[in-house]
């Protein structure tokens, strides 16, 4: 059968040494049906074993038509945001453990993959948020989040304070630890344990969702995924807060500081096999009972 | 100015004899404007000395083209319920209290109507739910909501038994004193002392929350309003569940029986004043700090 | 070695027909020993064909010295409101399932038994509340609950309205769906799905734990054990309200009735083979991570 | 009257410039009751046109048999911590926000004063907690807590993990932002902001609160006052976590550090005036209705 895909890029787990094997295995794989293949150089850095051409993420952006993720959620996210201005779909495979992104086992990759090859799959649409921190009228800081963007207190242990809005309206001031701002993604991560609700990947809205929020009926609210959301660190010693950006991308934040977050337009296509079934993976990672 | 709707029906608060100095007012005022107004029969009914002509609600919804409704936020949703399939577009006037629903105050009632009255307002759509029961086949219930449908253990100590399925696929079983299917409308209400996410009413979303499910896992989670919810009871002593709409529509439940939700395709038309602020709502009636 | 317990009563899981097998099994092993075996009546009747002495319940808590619960968490709740004014200590054995109260596994019920019977155990005191129900200055209802007693809306779909009062000082008033009053033996169950503490068993304390307040600040609160706790009922339509003891012993309320609650003075005796941990079973029942 | 304390000490918000009128009226009721009056270094030193004679801590909790806080619950939070091992008993006075601890207003103080230096007032004990963080076998920080002891991720996105043991006994493993171990005080503080319950203040007991914990059925644990906590810093990055008490003392944690806490023998004496009545209070902060 022909393969759907000519060029698959692949980025594995950051500084895992033992991904060699199931890295070279994938290769060979999809080099036998005929696709070229580029390694993430990052990946390529730590496994000085493996002869693949690397390339870097812009050429992965660029070159490939597919881009299959080898690691955790975690390893996922920073493949999605470096590749979400390219618009190539992503495929997650985990190791061993199921994530919600990398839901492809690896004692089934090779079937699942000739699936997906042979233009058998499911696409799922997921937006990302774009944040800026403007000081002085001036953008010192952006970023992208698949999963969420969050404001925290910083080496501090007294609560920070901040006023909230969207679209332009003034929805709230906050005394609290800080405030999720999650995607349906996100909304089983992090979102999650500061008691946010689930909100269902196809659902096209934002959860803000405070952090031990002082006043008690400060409770998560959910907005589309339209509106602008803009924060101004109303109270804060110097340095007492924080944004950050999947947990990975931070910027320390003053008073005075705004942070505006919108949905990036260019949405990320996710691929599954066929037969993915969300609900399943929700009941796997939560240990929710499996039988009706 | 001319009045833009030329014959509006009044709603009042169901069996209270102390509104009838409100409805006067209101309907002198509006015949002053050149507006026929009908009175709600069973409003008429309990307030003797009106001398208003009064018409049945299938009447109101065929023969006005606004709706005022005065009363709680309880008046408003059996106003909406019983007026959702005519498309005649409500505004609410509450006695005193604000309410989500009746943002009118009755102290600014003259000015604020008259722009309504001029067309100087805001419209915001509201979607109501439709439930079903169906045992053996056969729909032995229906119900509209535009708050939220509820199973609930009735008459009975135990937690009750029942699968949920969102759009065909199984999602969870529960062991819990209930669920709750709640629109943006109803999240402020009892679905947030559930401990549900507040939606904001321009979202197409449902939220589904548990009720003190015995499986700490079992989370609020909010899905796209045009999904379809089927809940089946699958344990339950007879008798020992019960379905509600918006908490005033009943019907015992059994073992066996499934229950279907969607929402319906015509939207309840809400007019507001002019500066309607849904977050200035919010904060008053959830005693959040009003200064940014 | 000398056994030490001379007479031991058995009760059994209610109109479970298969634990025939076990209940022979373990008055065979009894006897071996030298020790006299008396059988829960209501059990018996459910097991034609066990020829074991019988006893109620008044006769086991006089003539034993011990009484073994076979079943679960609510044979064992039964078993010890019946037995809780005579002092006869319990031991529970599950049915496969660990228990927070029957944690002696079948499997390992000989060896587990002998230590016992042998004087090696560990004690563990719980406490019981009791409950009073008055109406028009007479007690018209009294009930014992290990677990909690629990004020429930009930047959309606309106949240009821309560006030509170601890050692006669007034606390709050309610707008809920109920109250859990928890000891620490059923702060695991009910009472934790409700959104209440874990309560460690050696605590001389209850929790108060509201069903879905209308009030968000309206939080669970433990108080001591010694406190006098009433509940008056402030508003409710004619029986829409029900107070029930561990989920077995009901009543109707009415508005007006008071509800006072204390703890009995005399204490379950709950014997433990060698080796208990709470926090193992609270570990195995919560799925928490067993590693440190 | 005789005044029932000979030496009273005086001890104000900390670097607040408008307290001086307060403290002064406040000094000159004391001298005229006959009273010798000590007033903190510190508050001194931000108040210079004050002329009372200064005292260290160390000296007021030598030397007075009283002393009167002036601020909020902060400023007590910290003059009870350095009086700690004195013994001298507490009143707090606000500054016309009622806190849980400053419960005098300043509108009635004079009347309220005199009741106590007559004798007539509530005695209230609290105790604090007192925390050690062990590493490499030696104590490298200890401190006193009347509200809590906080252990949370520092200057880091990522959740840390730790083990907890409690009377030697393994309790869990964790991944959170940390843990609250809060005293009955603290349990309307920082706890109830992480979803912890009211502990009533006459409790001897410590709840531990999770923040934001990976495993959603870890909630927060009560536990006996004289329970020994000891928490195992298990994975975090260097200097990623941190212990704080009462959120003014810190100290950074590595991997293997051990927290170990346990309740200070020497209660606080906390004085109240006549009629004290801490539901009042709690409905006062929380917002709950005032009428039964």
């Amino acid at each position: 059968m022909n393969c759907k895909f000519k060029s698959i890029g692949i980025i594995g787990k950051y500084a895992d040494p033992h991904i060699d094997e199931a890295i070279r295995t994938l290769s060979d794989h999809l080099k036998s049906r005929g696709v070229k293949v580029l390694l993430d150089e990052g990946t390529a850095s730590n496994l000085p074993t493996l002869d693949i051409p690397t390339a870097s993420r812009e050429e992965i952006g660029t070159r490939c038509d597919l881009t299959i993720v080898v690691g955790g959620d975690g390893t996922f996210l920073d493949a999605a945001r470096s590749l979400s201005d390219h618009g190539v779909p992503l495929v997650g495979v985990n190791l061993g453990r199921l994530g919600f992104l990398v839901d492809v086992s690896p004692t089934e990759i090779q079937g699942r993959l000739d699936e997906i090859l042979n233009g058998e799959y499911t696409v799922e649409e997921r937006f990302l948020l774009h944040a800026q921190v403007i000081r002085d009228g001036e953008t010192i800081m952006e970023g992208d989040a698949l999963n969420d963007v969050v404001l925290h207190k910083w080496e501090v242990a007294r609560m920070i304070e901040f006023a909230t809005y969207i679209n332009g309206s003034f929805v709230h001031t906050h005394r609290s630890d800080g405030l999720i701002i999650s995607t349906p993604t996100g909304s089983t991560a992090y979102a999650l344990s500061g008691g946010g609700p689930i909100l269902h990947p196809m659902l096209d809205a934002v959860v803000l969702v405070p952090i031990c929020p002082h006043t008690l009926s400060h409770r998560p609210l959910v907005v589309h995924a339209n509106n602008q959301i803009e924060i101004e660190i109303s109270h804060a010693g110097k340095n007492d807060g924080q944004i950050t950006c999947d947990g990975q991308i931070h910027h320390r934040l003053e008073m005075g500081d705004r942070i505006r977050i919108h949905t990036k337009s260019r949405r990320l296509q996710l691929l599954h096999p066929k037969g993915y079934d969300y609900y399943q993976i929700l009941r796997a990672k939560l240990h929710w009972a499996e039988h009706p």
